[in-house]
């Protein structure tokens, strides 16, 4: 039976899942805490995929006292043998009396079977205490799980005029450095980072993470991950002396049949991975091949997309991007600077694209706005 | 000496100021509170030109109590022999012992005099408190008394990607009628309302205050005045059908030299006044001239500029614009929409027009950003 101090467990255990943000990929962010006659008792969280799970970390820190003890799950327990072992029998083995879960597992290979074995072993348990939050945490691991694609998060740093950079395509910098802090902890809690080739062709982008500018205390540690590059480039155009193409971690160059073989091999002979795919009826790179590819093939939960209005607009108008973030600056660029989308055959409007406002907060001398595209009625 | 109960009376006294936002015009919002023993004994506002100042209601109130006690007056009290007669004597007359003034007249008629007189009969005046609260209530009327010419509000609605219309034109509507409502109240509160002629061509603006559209009590009162309406008409193109043309209240339409006299003599006939200003170097109505021409021939304090994207970057590149009122909708419009501001010779980022913003806040389900033009350093 639920408790009021339920929530405040669960809580913990959330903001203990949350230290595993920037480092579980490909795994979920779990956090896990136990507890007994009121007292906290162990607790742990997921830290990196081969290590153990948030629950056997709990476990160990309370050793024999676990016994009748509550545990505090953010995600349900596995049931299937993976690197640890399963969860569900750890905790039935420790004595657990009750178990309180966040949100059931999305895994097709657990999907409620770590509950069921819970209860078939006596165990008290609970779903769905904080499950919104719990979700928010790994959004792109449902996505991938239960959609076969990653959460797509696009992140553009746009003037108040709605304009990504000058005609020119010069663009540094619009936003401050509080933006760009905060656009490079979104690259590392990402598992990869995608965008146009122009948008490398004109800004060298490197796309990495840099500990120096993450702000974070375990910066190093977390840098040491970079996320998957993905650059989108139909006619394989990606100049081989590339920045992205000498960084740490790598590089995906997604194309499509018919590119000149020599210019694959080059930018292979420079370490690049291509990937061939479909095209789209435009002729381009079959953008819902790509997300099912990195969902399928690289694991992707999350993907950070940074680039201009061609292939921002061209996903969004596939109805791949799950959230924006957009990096107001206070400032004017004037009607002939480059657009934040182009959705070509938007021409009236009847044909507006509305979105909805999750948040809106200030970094720095700039804005943050969450958004996301409201779904059509079907 | 200032006692700490003064600033709740000057609160009082800006509140009733405020009540004559939509009804002063061309004089200052004015508000007086008299209070004897702790106790409000007398209170006004200046609610009309032509009717008597906020000190003379207050006076009235008070009667015979008014002798030793406290005025306090969000504007200091007039020193001319206007059409009520000097509020500073008013108040000496009446026996008051002490005033406190929120912010001096900018009125070079008054600037400092009717102060003197106070002090002069032996009165204590103290001035500025709250006085920046006093100042932004006038900010129009300062700015017509120190700069001879209106404060700028440019009111534009545009979508999260910075546009104001489709490529066709087509605009209605962007933003929802929580906006509109208060778009109305903009218009209401200013002396003019402004635009350039195409906005008239396209979209047939009437430019007028609805009553039904204020959500306001005292809407029908408000709603008899029109603000004037201002239209920049360079080559006299106002079509005779207009339909801001058969409203109540004044449409002057601002041209230069040379246009064709036959023009001028159809838009007369149909009610516009058409006044001939001097030319700027690019050939179109001198902005800098409409503006003195407006403050010191149509006694205009604030302009509510509502426009499309080349007069609004012009008024802008003219450092004319003194505050912005963006309306922003949740909605994406494209690459291909309308700008928000035309800056031609904006090529460079060193070239951009930063700003500063003042307020962001929710309307409706859209949202209402402050900002204003940083000025330069010289």
């Amino acid at each position: 039976m639920a408790k009021p101090t339920d929530a405040a467990w669960m809580a913990r255990a959330l903001r203990l899942a949350r230290r595993g943000l920037y480092t579980t990929h490909p795994n979920p962010r779990v956090g896990c805490v136990l507890v007994k006659n009121r007292r906290l008792i162990g607790e742990g969280w997921h830290v990196r995929a081969g290590e153990p799970h948030a629950e056997i970390h709990a476990l160990r820190m309370a050793g024999e006292t676990a016994r009748r003890a509550t545990a505090y799950v953010t995600l349900e327990p596995c049931s299937h043998h993976g690197r640890t072992g399963p969860c569900a029998v750890a905790l039935i083995e420790a004595g657990i009396q009750r178990v309180v879960v966040a949100v059931q597992d999305p895994n097709p290979e657990v999907a409620g079977r770590g509950i069921a074995m819970l209860r078939e072993a006596g165990v008290e348990v609970e779903v769905g205490l904080l499950e919104e939050e719990a979700r928010k945490l790994n959004v792109g691991f449902i996505s991938r799980m239960t959609r076969q694609r990653p959460f797509v998060r696009l992140k553009m740093a746009m003037s108040l005029d709605g304009r990504t950079a000058m005609q020119s395509g010069e663009s540094q910098w619009i936003t401050g450095p509080h933006a760009r802090e905060n656009v490079q902890r979104l690259r590392a809690s990402a598992s990869a980072v995608m965008t146009g080739v122009d948008s490398i062709i004109f800004d060298n982008s490197r796309l990495t993470v840099r500990a120096s500018q993450l702000g974070l205390d375990d910066a190093e540690a977390i840098a040491a991950r970079q996320p998957l590059r993905v650059v989108v480039d139909t006619q394989l155009r990606l100049p081989q002396a590339a920045a992205c193409l000498r960084e740490p971690g790598r590089t995906l160059v997604a194309t499509v049949p018919g590119h000149e073989p020599q210019r694959r091999t080059r930018l292979e002979a420079v370490g690049a991975e291509v990937v061939v795919l479909r095209a789209g009826d435009d002729g381009r790179v079959d953008l819902s091949a790509l997300m099912r590819y990195l969902a399928e093939q690289e694991l992707v939960n999350e993907v950070l997309l940074e680039t201009g209005a061609t292939l921002a607009g061209a996903m969004l108008d596939a109805g791949l991007v799950d959230e924006m973030q957009l990096f107001v600056a206070p400032t004017l660029l004037g009607g002939e600077a480059r657009p934040l989308f182009a959705l070509p055959g938007l021409t009236r409007m009847a044909q507006q694209r509305p979105l909805e406002i999750l948040d809106i907060r200030a970094v720095g001398r700039d804005w943050r706005i969450t958004a996301r595209p409201e779904r059509r009625q079907e």
